[in-house]
């Protein structure tokens, strides 16, 4: 396995993080890289569901992954090693990515030759939420343990989510989770998002991710 | 159940939260009021872990809460039922709480006739960890489900804590959780962290965890 390349992504200078963002997303519209900006809370999946998502769609696509956090490399590491192009982001102690971080990542990521660019932003249901970073979609991950209760008090995190996939379905039966309540409390933040249940440690459900996934890549790189 | 008191608290104007943060703790001590700030990801498990936390202490102490949510008021009601002084912070947003912040709350709770305080923040990771709210201990709680490699991605939140919860461990074996390694790891950001392993769901570990609390209580109010 290759050494990762990290990274040390600085503070924007900009004044406006909504213009630059959509500066951002215009640029990579130009060149056909549909961009996927992933979220979630620290340990609900996202690693694992990106290993699962990569095995699915490497060899229809070109892919390119930015892995941000605030130390560490041990994510870098086990996307490096399903084999697609992959960088680390230091955030340097920051809490989320804005779209000049996240142009700081595409540029060093280099995305000449890659169709599907993914952003695994840090662990936080806040911040990130707050900060466009210029992707074409907003993808968040809500694991089982967590709670169905969390469109509650995140508010934000799934009003903005384009798709909320609902993770480590497998232990339901451990907790109190009520699917239907999820959805619907999804639903009052953001009636249009799309709910896919899934099980990344077994593989349930994420054909029906990597179909709603291509369908955007699709329409998006045309 | 009595309506929640919800208080909006407005970001600091103060220059300096460390001073700030010291000032709070020294008008705490000779108050002689002890205040507990309990952090976690999303979904650990702190307002859970809160309720029995409280049936156990009390009787012993007076107790005052402070839930501090971005919105809902969910947390708060929860712990109004067990019958203590409780009340809502709403952080407008904000992903942290620091000492002015938390200054607001504890005037707004009124600490006068109570000897054991908690702060219940914001669920996140990283921006809590970097404001000194003023608390005499710092707890978090880091669930099974999480995966024990998070001191590694988080490690200013396990060098400010004095206690790390270990929660959900009725849930370890439908989860790949190495305790050992996790305590290894919580003891390389912060050698002199307590490590507590609990189930608040089934009251597992929490004797334990409130004999600490206890012990430290009672060092703070004396």
């Amino acid at each position: 396995m290759d050494k990762v390349r990290v990274i040390e992504v600085k503070r924007s200078i900009f004044e406006s993080n909504d213009q630059d963002a959509d500066k951002l997303r215009k640029e990579l519209r130009e060149s056909k890289t549909f961009l996927l900006n992933l979220m979630s809370s620290p340990g609900s999946g996202k690693t694992t569901t990106l290993t699962r998502t990569i095995e699915v769609l490497k060899d229809k696509y070109r892919i390119g992954v930015m892995e941000a956090d605030i130390d560490s490399d041990v994510d870098a590491k086990t996307i490096a090693a399903t084999g697609v192009k992959s960088i680390q982001l230091h955030t340097g102690g920051m809490c989320h990515l804005d779209a000049d971080m996240t142009r700081q990542g595409i540029k060093e990521l280099d995305v000449t030759d890659v169709d599907f660019a993914i952003l695994e932003n840090v662990g936080n249901l806040v911040c990130p939420a707050e900060f466009d970073t210029g992707s074409t979609k907003n993808a968040m991950i809500l694991s089982v343990p967590e709670g169905h209760d969390k469109p509650l008090k995140y508010p934000l995190m799934f009003s903005i989510c384009d798709v909320v996939l609902i993770n480590k379905i497998d232990v339901m039966p451990y907790f109190d989770f009520d699917l239907e309540k999820c959805k619907q409390y999804i639903h009052m933040r953001n009636p249009e998002a799309k709910v896919i249940p899934i099980c990344a440690k077994t593989g349930e459900g994420i054909g029906q991710w990597t179909d709603w996934l291509s369908e955007q890549i699709e329409e998006s790189i045309k």
